[in-house]
């Protein structure tokens, strides 16, 4: 399912992932992890220059192996990184030898590109708590070192995906100090998704010179209000991070100052720590809409609003109850308008309510209904019902006029192939 | 699926539902709320004599209105109660004239009944929001009213089932002070199930004399290891309540002292109150175990047991963490060994945990392996796994060495049929 992107004036939508920064080459290929030979399993990318780096991590207390190491080498570095090692397959989690393995990832990977060993970061993604084999990835780590090219964004993302369908990849243009200046990103989910933060891999790539305090600071706000309003079944997963890295190269004098805070929906004020943060926003909000509508089995996307709340924690929490409920997610599927089950989400979300307050409206390309007002359900015309969710997108929006905040979240809706994919999984 | 029964030396196991008891009178028939003639849809049950009474209601904010009816009777009433209405197919929840309807239902029965309104409580079950039609019900009661009897128990299980495929009757016989007493229980699930508490409907009666406040006390505690142990799909219903009635035929001295607490999973005390407490146990807890087999589209029937955590708090929120991950749930539908899918639940449950000291164990009628053993996976032989998990009853068994409490939770598999029962419930 392909879903419409959220644009903002003064940010051109351009190609190339993670290499439409200046100074980023990457690859991916098939090194035997994955039986399939037509399925790449592992990816490299690398910028020509250090990078300022940001990351966010699964907050689930069982973590894999590769986060253990990324934090480590994170820290080891000043929070500088050159690059990244990741693979599909299997998440390297739960073995014994797994951080060992991480690391030899890194060691492989630094060799071949004349680095040390924590100038890299490493993730993997998989089956959990299957023995790592490391000869695949020992064969096959000159010929991805030696293919790396300034193009080769989709490769490294074809090599991260797992049940993903359909590749996430997007970037956008901007000018900082006359300078034009890129920040784009891929993602892999697709199931296991339920990010606190954090779920799938992550990575962002932009040319912009910005203090690394600075990229953490805005990375960890915006993870609230994208990836972390991203419901596909309720399951966190042990393995899961967001990794920005700025290598400078577009020439923008080095940012080093906030400046003043605004609403990222609303037009960025012209300065350029503004700037990046409308620019990562953008990148991460529209990759937490394609993980999204790309979820394990989705046929719908499917996305709630919540108005007028008490604080925008508020409207977040609600929004994902409703999201991430199994009812309502069935009821999408079977294009039913039971919004008995969406108030029902919102009364056992954990957020005070006054029930008699809850207006509910769903909304597609087809039109907008109104589904409750006042907490009473309001009668509707069954055929215009079922128009409106025949539509792939859909929209639940919920006003409980409590306030003046508002929050959104993605997910989709539950099938039977969510089921089947789940159902065998390891094989 | 049928499923085994927890049995206790001292209890016997007898049939007739909420009709064991003596004095109870029930009955059931299809009023026309549901257009198959053949499903009942209205149920009906009395004491001929006075209850004192207890009830648990579900934690939602969102409250159908026969909940508020029936809190407003047992406080108009001192606690008191003599019968219970109840129907399928319409939760009559977020109407705007719900608590009129809920209130009329009451005192149609009343009518019929010689008694007074508030000696009634009322349930009602099925699809929220939608219109509720009284019409049926009043041209149905004198019929309904005129039909119960001795032994209709199972009459009215079937008038409040929804899309249960079995029904849920049990009772317990035991004596207390040479009398032969009695303490039966009906539920009906089968979706919308993750109490807190409640979910689903339940009434229990009994022939003990007891005090309402203590029968409350004990009530309020079982249901933290029964119902509020239970998963089905993550969603807290809107309507849901355990009612229990007591109406002291049974002839035992009355109880009004608890005596000393003990474990309820242990061999009671000679005491009356401890019997009375565990029978009420036996009856909720296998009660809660049909539920879970019931689940909707349940295919496998799963328990999760923790041991040696730091409180049975923990225990059963880490359990029920386990059940109620949608891919521990399919992994059990595919009947594949994913352990890794267990620790990473256990992991985000938010309870403190040493990952380190993490042991799972598969189990079930066909033997019992080992699968994470101080957080790592530890190797084994899949055909002996897949054997393992083609059974229809499976316990994951986890070990977190953090202290002496256990808890048990209950859920089942997520399958196909969940979502094509979801996908156009209310049609």
């Amino acid at each position: 399912m392909s879903i419409k992107s959220i644009e903002a004036p003064g940010f051109k939508m351009v190609d190339g992932g993670i290499c439409a920064a200046k100074g980023f080459r990457a690859n991916g290929l098939n090194c035997g992890l994955n039986p399939d030979k037509n399925k790449y399993d592992l990816a490299l990318f690398v910028s020509d220059t250090d990078c300022d780096s940001a990351a966010v991590y699964t907050t689930n207390l069982v973590k894999g192996a590769p986060i253990l190491v990324t934090k480590d080498h994170l820290e080891k570095n000043n929070g500088k990184l050159r690059g990244v090692i990741a693979n599909s397959k299997n998440a390297n989690t739960c073995n014994k030898d797994g951080v060992e393995k991480a690391e030899k990832m890194c060691a492989l990977a630094a060799e071949q590109l004349g680095l040390k060993s924590e100038e890299l970061a490493v993730a993997s993604t998989g089956v959990i708590g299957e023995s790592f084999r490391m000869e695949p990835i020992e064969s096959h780590i000159r010929e991805l070192a030696e293919g790396l090219t300034y193009d080769g964004g989709s490769r490294a993302e074809y090599a991260i995906m797992t049940t993903d369908t359909v590749a996430k990849e997007i970037a956008v243009e901007f000018e900082l100090d006359g300078k034009i200046c890129h920040l784009g990103g891929m993602a892999k989910g697709s199931g296991m998704i339920h990010p606190n933060m954090a779920t799938t891999l992550n990575f962002v790539t932009t040319d912009v010179a910005i203090d690394g305090d600075l990229l953490q600071k805005a990375l960890s706000e915006l993870v609230k209000i994208t990836y972390n309003c991203l419901s596909v079944d309720g399951d966190t997963s042990t393995n899961d991070m967001i990794l920005v890295m700025a290598n400078g190269q577009a020439g923008n004098e080095k940012i080093t100052e906030t400046g003043e805070v605004f609403d990222v929906t609303s037009d960025a004020p012209a300065g350029s720590y503004q700037k990046v943060y409308k620019a990562l926003w953008l990148v991460l909000v529209n990759l937490t809409r394609m993980l999204a509508a790309d979820g394990e089995g989705a046929g719908k996307f499917v996305s709630c609003t919540v108005e007028e709340a008490a604080s925008r924690e508020d409207a977040i929490t609600l929004a994902r109850s409703v999201i991430a409920s199994s009812l309502v997610k069935c009821a999408m599927f079977g294009e039913d308008a039971n919004c008995g089950r969406v108030i029902c989400a919102l009364g056992y979300a954990g957020v005070p309510l006054d029930v008699e307050k809850i207006d509910i409206d769903l909304a597609s390309e087809a039109g907008r209904m109104p589904a409750y007002r006042g907490g009473y359900a309001v009668p509707f015309d069954e055929e215009y019902a079922a128009k409106l969710l025949h539509e792939d997108e859909i929209e639940v929006l919920v006003n409980i006029h409590a306030g003046q905040a508002k929050g959104t979240a993605w997910g989709c809706d539950m099938t039977y192939d969510y089921v089947k994919i789940n159902g065998d999984y390891r094989s």
